[in-house]
């Protein structure tokens, strides 16, 4: 692994310095007897993580806390409190920016129960940074871990995939503001602009102990599954043609262009989760589709599409 | 207040949302039955909060943990977890310098027991933030606040005040580099560059119940009184020739511009907190200094120097 990647880095200071607690989706720490607090904190920046051209400051208020309650999300665990520190430079302190960025950040916490308790506020020289910090609890040992898959189990995705990077490749063409009022072009700017957290969905998942593991899609399908095989030291078989590939795609794509967005595209926030075979029946929630299965290690990770196997390949957005 | 300064807006922001949890350096969440926890997140900004050619990424990460570990002390908690955000410019990621920002972060982190448990890790366009946040506990109720103070309290600080501010100043001038195997240099670079977070005398201060209302000096002796004034609704009378001022400033400064970078120089990191009258015989800690006394509120802010008595002005750093 390249060691000047972001996750080459990352597991070089993890081994360096026994970080046992840094890895999954949160950290998970002890709070009382009964209960565990998950911890999760997200750093988006101007110009990396979002363009002030592209989304309006109310949706971006709303984006920095769905990112990190998608990270709750992937554990099973339900939001509590939030932290909010914002680097601005002086020309967004000086409009209604942060008021209409708060706005949306409010609107999506009264969503979710969520409490603003804190962070920081500090004068940038040109660019927005924002730290988006959530806390979340589960009932203790019961958060939802990458680590938890085993060979049988099945492979079901929350919604559908690629939207999100549909609408930023509308973005980024320049067609996005053009087309808005195309209902096609409308959801998949929504998919990228301002997507819905799974946390209703995780939480029914941990309560009925109906996933093994579980993920959340931010840097894509391929990728994501794969940390789930990492973790969980299994293999998978994916079935290409179940993927639940976001249909507002095709009018801008081919169907195999379509494929790649939902295989490879990121910040879908949906979620991957695990399901031992045994508890599927138990599954009485619509919007879920099961695509793959895990298999043994040594079975590899594997993808068929139109009846041919191959290795599937990590192909998602990458940190750096 | 200004609306578009930072503690205008916090200040709005606040009552817009009925934000209770947020306003003292930490905000305080039930743990457990016997525990409270407290937690901070502070920005750091390249440029506006430090510069790259002044310090060493060894001492930025040292510095970016003791800030929050600071406002840990505010409260009189013991620090347990942290989290660490990064947005770095790629030129960093290429370089050793986040291998040297690390390694500063864990001396200081192994110092205080602290476990580093998650964050996130960004590229950043051209500028370097960091987003440093800590966790720590208190037993219930028993955290420091700002809003204890009582008239006929006696008001002490730790250590000596201005050296953050005059180390600075050298720095700002071009002073520090040519003379910095100079005595008096090197401490005042070392009180700018890599405080001491005041953790054990604020543990035994709270474990004894010595301090009625706590804060840490990060914007400067004048504006942080006047914090614990108005959060505790009461005055206060400052002896201004009784503080400690940093001895090392006298070598570059005269008596007068000492005082000024002890009553409004920011960063010094040390406590400012208040103690009953009765308590006081068993403060048994050295380098403490007793600086005044608080007042009912209509006796005003107030200072005395040389027998005269005016109003404090709180001319600390704002963040804006």
């Amino acid at each position: 692994m390249d060691r000047y990647s972001e996750p080459g880095f990352i597991s070089d200071i993890k081994s360096k310095y026994n970080l046992n607690l840094v890895g999954d989706d949160c950290a998970v720490l002890p709070k009382d007897p009964e209960t565990d607090m998950v911890v999760t904190a997200d750093m988006l920046v101007e110009d990396v993580d979002f363009r002030l051209s592209w989304t309006a400051p109310y949706l971006l208020g709303r984006k920095a806390l769905s990112v990190s309650l998608s990270d709750i999300a992937a554990m099973g665990a339900a939001p509590v409190w939030a932290m909010l520190s914002i680097a601005a430079p002086e020309n967004l302190w000086k409009s209604d920016f942060l008021d209409q960025f708060y706005e949306g950040w409010h609107s999506r916490a009264r969503e979710f129960g969520v409490a603003l308790i804190g962070g920081d506020t500090s004068r940038s020289p040109d660019k927005l940074a924002i730290d988006s910090i959530v806390f979340g609890e589960a009932p203790k040992g019961k958060a939802l871990l990458r680590s938890g898959a085993r060979p049988g189990d099945l492979i079901y995705v929350t919604g559908t995939l690629g939207g999100a990077a549909g609408g930023l490749k509308l973005l980024q063409s320049g067609q996005a503001a053009a087309r808005e009022q195309d209902r096609n072009v409308k959801q998949l700017l929504q998919k990228q602009l301002d997507p819905t957290p799974q946390i209703n969905i995780a939480n029914y998942l941990l309560h009925n102990s109906l996933a093994s593991s579980a993920i959340d899609i931010s840097d894509g399908f391929s990728t994501d599954v794969f940390h789930i095989c990492e973790k969980s030291e299994v293999g998978c078989t994916i079935d290409a043609d179940q993927l639940p590939v976001n249909p507002g795609l095709l009018e801008f794509s081919t169907a195999e262009e379509a494929l790649d967005l939902a295989l490879n595209g990121g910040e879908d926030f949906e979620l991957i989760f695990t399901i031992p075979p045994a508890r599927e029946k138990l599954l009485g929630l619509e919007d879920l589709t099961k695509v793959g299965v895990i298999t043994r290690s040594d079975q590899g990770r594997k993808i068929v599409k139109d009846g041919d196997i191959s290795d599937l390949v990590p192909s998602g957005f990458s940190h750096f």
